[in-house]
């Protein structure tokens, strides 16, 4: 068996899984942004799969359409990564699945964000549509901090180019929320990001990592959404809601990132990724076989 | 019945579908691309159908994932558009389904040109993927007109930021392309583009317009790339290649101009399309109700 | 006699120059922004003067810049644009010509600008260093806001290559500020811009025009800015600060506008404008002779 | 005394500068791109003088112009930086100033550029109007190589926003051109750069390097273009063109590299820079004395 890896550079995520994949007896090629993609051999099927780990999403999505459309599967599928790096898709994907979110409105234009302050009251977040490692995002308290959001896009994007964007009910949250990885169908693990500097959790920004039992209403959760998307490789985040008492679906992201917080919580994600790997890859063969 | 039409502006053709659609019964409501997406409505079911009819190739993406996502049916599916804005996807779908085509490599750099004129000899296209109304196809007749391109990409776009692009085979097509104009499953019409001047054929460039019949070849290779998309309205363009004798798929289209053709084809497409909206409407009704 | 006049579109304004131009025996040859400049006949001393007019700032800076070095002398001067368009190079050179202004800081990154919180109290403004008709200028009343203007610049600009920008402490200005014209090196004339809803009085948004008398204050406030600058034609807007009691310079405009304002001050500025013209070249021509 | 310096990194050649410097007991205190400029010190006149050598083109403007209106003496001034930075402004310059070029045409639009067929033959040169190490410089052979560039270029810039570029004769220079290093209003070194199979010489293409004498014609070409331009701290490219037999002015650059160049020629740049520098302070400091 022989897989593509996408990356801009082979992290420590990315050298831990060719690792447990070639103990496997898995070759990986490994595909830097700045080559090209080996379609002749794609078209003579000389692959399996090809593993997207970009960490430009703009280079993740032209990679997996290009691949996909060439006939080689991607993980994650590229509708996948669609949803993944766009958090207005996202909410109207969980909206339509009754996915448990917070209250959220599309702005495709500044005036869209006032009446926002009416629907959710003075405090909202902000959020860019795509987004990674929490940048961008901005939690607005009064009529003068949306005043000064629209003043400052205003002065980079006169014609709002870049909207839309999405505005968010603000949770009241504790200083924590939970990242799920999800290998596949299924939580593979679960622990808390626990931040007392910030309302931003993201691990990248100091918040602390705290394992978690994966119970009863995460694993609920966990489904409502793998039937929504296809099956893949997922870091969900969710927010404890203390006034509703329940967990609500932040975001959901592809390429979680697992070196630092698997120090903490000592689960074995790339083994669990090489596995997964494999078991995509012989279904795919049956299914060609049988199908 | 009511749906969206989502347009830059109404131009003659969106006027004349209108018209047809409020025949049937079918209320349009117009959004413009400076207009917000009643997505709440959406979600309340209100409309059958989003007809996207935006001019800019990145709108219409993101009108036709959001609503999508939102659970309206829009046509063309946002899948369709992703295919019919970017040239390279095109190519390598119609390889993956033997749809015949001229020969192509994709080029994610610089450096994979120079290797299409090995493959191609001196003479081939190089297509930007997106691009409409022909605008920045470039012919390359020399080593030197292809240093002349890079070049001058590299002046704009140092890092390759824009790759990767398409090289194709130049086919000995005479002075004509042809048009067929898809609705649904079926061609409804085609017709030569004669232009004595130029390579390039688009009729917005002065192209003039021959009715032709839909003889055999042409249906079938309509029903090949439908199986290989989904169904919609399409503007596909074929050449017909002297040397090896048959029809060779150019590219295929989303939002056909048809206000011009028509006045030589005569063939009512405004009517044609508001009764395939119809049918699509009625039958999505019924999966509801069945399904 | 005869000149260039560069213009993105020939507004009232315009016209009205050129009408009374051409009462004075002096030829205008028209350049749109999509037509080239006339190189050859400059260097053959063809032209007497250019007048910018463009309404993109980068165009005019583009344009004058050269001609100039084609030695064409340019109305404004390349040196003045530069600081018309730019309200830190502005800032600067008030400060280095002890031209009263509001307190300032410059701010090449984010930090910067908490560093302008402590220094100016809670409430300022920040301004991008070019920006026309009051676009992107934004009041920040509390740390939030700050933070709001930071996260929705850092949604489009991660790099913060657009940086640097301007914070200014905010003044106790009433509803109104001053805009004064200047032809050549004097003020023309002086007008209140009345604003009864925002604190941003720039006509266009609806600012009520009332004509005021040309005092000592601002007589001796326009001769110390044409020091530090080249005479020419401009905008200049003064606030009238409260607590201070005296007049502070806001900034600095080119191709000022006075089409509407006209109606009710009544001062011939196109009248005065082309007088200026007249004598700037014929005392550009004594040089030549004399000189 | 005590200077700033602009730089994006301080390589080798900001290094031996700075070495030299302090051996003067000159201060310097390094400014990287990423930090703000200490404007308080320079309106207190701490610093004696800014030498910029930032990478990019319009860091090295943007840090140029704010710091001479802040009162602050550049090296090169903010008006050399711009002529520097632009291969139009210096075609135009040199031109007004009778320095031998290369004929050449300022291309305000595609359109322009085939009249330079007309002009030039079919073998010409367009270059970008901003552009470093050759980077997007290009030889047009035929009308088939100008279509195309044009193509290219409107892949990227169909609204022509990237216009004006220039047009050059091509000259029958040989395989070199001759750089000369200018300090103050002198030449200080002259090397052939030859390259054997480019036509474009720059060093970083690999070019050899080859000393020769500075001769009576280099001196008074020297001498036009300082005239022409302030004094400073050039790279002035020269061409010996053979059906004329005379040097012609190629363009001239800031920042002249010679870390590697040194090794030939062994003429100690980091040294008379460092003179320069302790000349023009001194200067400065009588004329604030005196003057």
């Amino acid at each position: 068996m022989e897989i593509l890896m996408c990356v801009t550079r082979l992290r420590e995520e990315e050298k831990m899984m060719i690792s447990e994949l070639n103990r496997k007896n898995i070759e990986v090629k490994v595909i830097l942004d700045s080559m090209s993609l080996p379609l002749d051999d794609i078209f003579n099927k000389r692959y399996d799969l090809a593993i997207i780990r970009c960490l430009s999403q703009v280079e993740a999505k032209k990679r997996a359409h290009i691949l996909e459309k060439a006939g080689l599967k991607t993980m994650n599928t590229s509708a996948s990564i669609n949803v993944c790096t766009n958090k207005i898709l996202q909410a109207l994907l969980f909206q339509k699945h009754d996915i448990p979110q917070p209250n959220y409105k599309v702005a495709f234009q500044p005036g869209d964000l006032k009446d926002s302050q009416v629907q959710f009251g003075d405090t909202f977040l902000i959020k860019p549509a795509t987004s990674s490692w929490g940048r961008g995002i901005c939690l607005i308290e009064n009529q003068r901090c949306l005043d000064a959001w629209i003043a400052a896009r205003e002065s980079l994007d006169v014609k709002n180019k870049e909207f839309p964007v999405i505005a968010q009910e603000f949770i009241n949250k504790g200083n924590f929320d939970i990242r799920v990885v999800i290998i596949g169908s299924f939580p593979v693990v679960a622990f808390k990001r626990v931040s007392n500097e910030s309302w931003k959790t993201n691990t990248h920004l100091g918040a602390s990592v705290v394992p978690i039992v994966i119970d009863e209403e995460i694993h609920e959760l966990v489904n409502k959404v793998i039937d929504a998307m296809d099956s893949g490789v997922y870091g969900l985040d969710l927010l404890y809601d203390f006034t509703q008492e329940k967990y609500l679906v932040c975001e959901i992201n592809q390429n979680p990132e697992f070196a630092q917080s698997f120090k903490e919580h000592k689960v074995n994600i790339p083994f669990l990724l090489a596995s997964y790997v494999e078991d995509v890859i012989a279904q795919d063969r049956k299914e060609n076989v049988y199908g």
